[in-house]
């Protein structure tokens, strides 16, 4: 999920497409949505509101906004992808602070061997707590361990589910791309830590604000305790704006019928028209493959379709070892498999760019060797 | 400067003044000018703003608001607190976040031993990279370390500086409290890395806003490094939010004259009463002391005042020996100066409280023995 910042700003090419919402997966490609809703989803907050750290004392997370927690609650009813009742509602700054203080709340603290997870993050600061014990699938290892399954997953869009399959190990699951524009809703996820986050739900990156559901309370203590002494809590005025934000996508959902088309509508089209253009290209050129995943029925859209991940996940063919350098050799700029445990001949690329620069990524990869 | 949150909701107790602001020092007291401001400091953020993550992608710090950098530089101009020019500006989720960025950044990567700071920030996630070697004023070991000069000094409010005078050392200066309502400005600081937040400037806590003036760009560009691993950027909305509320201080105290009372004369004033206030319980009750700290000229104000701590650093005198539990029986809860590596016989009292919650604590003071 993470793309350090120096690679960021070498590779910071004017002239090329996608120039750096390849690295975090941008969504600026939202902006049109949010466009189209006009004033609805504006907030005005007065210069005297929400001067004290507390959000509310009597909430185990005191720095959550009651607005903000009302809203998630209600848009997980309203799409049907996770059970909120029977959990505890952590606020974090991005999910990626969610994700550290799940870590911090499961490592057990008088363990003497450290358990796993995501590298950059996890070995950032050389932590006693933890460290990244590499892919799941090949962990054999005694003792206590935290798996964290990523579904959809990032970077190839499957759909995962627990692999060690181990007595001490303790789940962890990532739904940032658990949203109906990305991959067909099939239950309502009821797992004990679930992540979500605004960035990849409704686009709203700069707002930082992700969400994790949990159902043990002292889990849930814990984590909260981590953000205390990380940050003093969550920023307010991103949490009220976050609150806006999904009240109006939940508003547009209604099945009476919203005045505006629903959020999810909308952006489903805009990621199924995008990887019908994506695979077009790449039959065209014969030089490349995406994965071809299985259709599932959307209990929430009521049809079928496959999935549309945020990232595309795109294998260059034939004698291309180096699948990165070819494609910048093109003004393409992409993140290699490398940076996620895989083949050099493997690339990421973002699909929520902006329609120029989406549309001009598709432009040049079709025109490679056409 | 924090407080943990199990021992928040222990003690939150209804029928008491100052009831949780003891603990952060929360400083709703602020709320009071910014309700006179009116809609001054109102911001609207509409829908489809701030979607992306990068704020600047020329800024070495690319999550920084531009706004947001321009109103810091003007305001440590007007008030001379500060030397912006050849210093990095990083913001951070408020100065707790800043701080562990900058032990990310100064710890040597490479260091056999770790070094020291803050005791439960730095030690709750048992880094491997540093650790709290305890009060500056004993620390006599070899090897690197860091020291951090908070100046005036929390919880007594004396003006401070580096007392380790070693090879080998960094300094870190927290200037949260280094503002003319608190303090005197004597100088321009003109420091390697130093630590701002709005939270004690403006009595915006909820915006969890701060930010790191820092002069070697290495160590900026490692701190930004920090914070991007840590929560991937800032909160946006907070950022634009803290730019508007930086221009209105700024505006408010031209030299020109302007419509509105300059905020510091305004809290300079707020807190100069409650000192009063407070100085008159003590002597009434003979039971307390508080510490006398000389006047000193102010070259912002214009005039020669006495510091006026955020913080009261209480003495029980005679034979009270837990000061914290005497006044708890008298419904007044504070923080026992165990927790700052002090004798039971001192408490720290926030003076940032809403004036209904201070009064009602000067009263209750005042009226113990009498």
């Amino acid at each position: 999920m993470l793309c350090p910042s120096d690679a960021v700003f070498a590779r910071v090419d004017k002239d090329s497409s996608n120039s750096k919402s390849h690295c975090f997966g941008d969504p600026t490609m939202y902006e049109k949505y949010w466009q189209k809703a006009g004033d609805k989803t504006t907030i005005v907050i007065p210069g005297w509101q929400s001067l004290s750290y507390f959000s509310d004392v009597r909430n185990l997370c005191w720095f959550l906004e009651p607005e903000f927690a009302k809203e998630v609650v209600r848009l997980h009813k309203v799409v049907g992808n996770a059970i909120t009742e029977n959990h505890h509602i952590v606020v974090g700054t991005g999910s990626t602070q969610l994700f550290q203080a799940a870590l911090y709340a499961l490592s057990s603290q008088d363990a003497s061997e450290p358990i796993s997870s995501y590298p950059s993050i996890t070995d950032c600061v050389k932590s006693r707590l933890y460290k990244w014990a590499g892919d799941a699938k090949r962990f054999n290892k005694d003792g206590p361990y935290i798996e964290l399954v990523t579904s959809p997953n990032n970077p190839d869009g499957s759909v995962r589910q627990s692999v060690v399959n181990r007595s001490g190990g303790i789940l962890v699951h990532d739904l940032a791309y658990y949203w109906p524009q990305y991959t067909s809703i099939t239950y309502p996820a009821d797992h004990d830590l679930m992540l979500f986050t605004v960035s990849k739900s409704t686009g709203h990156a700069g707002t930082r604000i992700g969400w994790a559901l949990v159902k043990d309370m002292e889990v849930a203590k814990k984590m909260t305790k981590y953000i205390e002494l990380n940050t003093i809590g969550v920023s307010k005025d991103s949490q009220l704006r976050a609150a806006k934000v999904l009240k109006v996508v939940s508003d547009s959902c209604k099945p009476s019928g919203s005045e505006d088309e629903c959020f999810f509508e909308f952006t489903n089209h805009q990621m199924s028209t995008r990887w019908k253009q994506l695979r077009m290209a790449v039959q065209k050129s014969g030089l490349f493959s995406v994965p071809e995943l299985p259709s599932q029925f959307c209990t929430f859209l009521g049809r079928a379709f496959e999935p549309q991940p945020a990232f595309a996940w795109l294998k260059c063919e034939q004698e291309i070892e180096d699948c990165e350098s070819f494609l910048k050799g093109n003004k393409i700029l992409t993140r290699s498999g490398k940076h996620f445990g895989f083949s050099p001949k493997y690339v990421r690329i973002s699909m929520l760019d902006r329609d120029e620069n989406y549309n001009l990524f598709v432009q040049r990869l079709s025109k490679i060797l056409s």
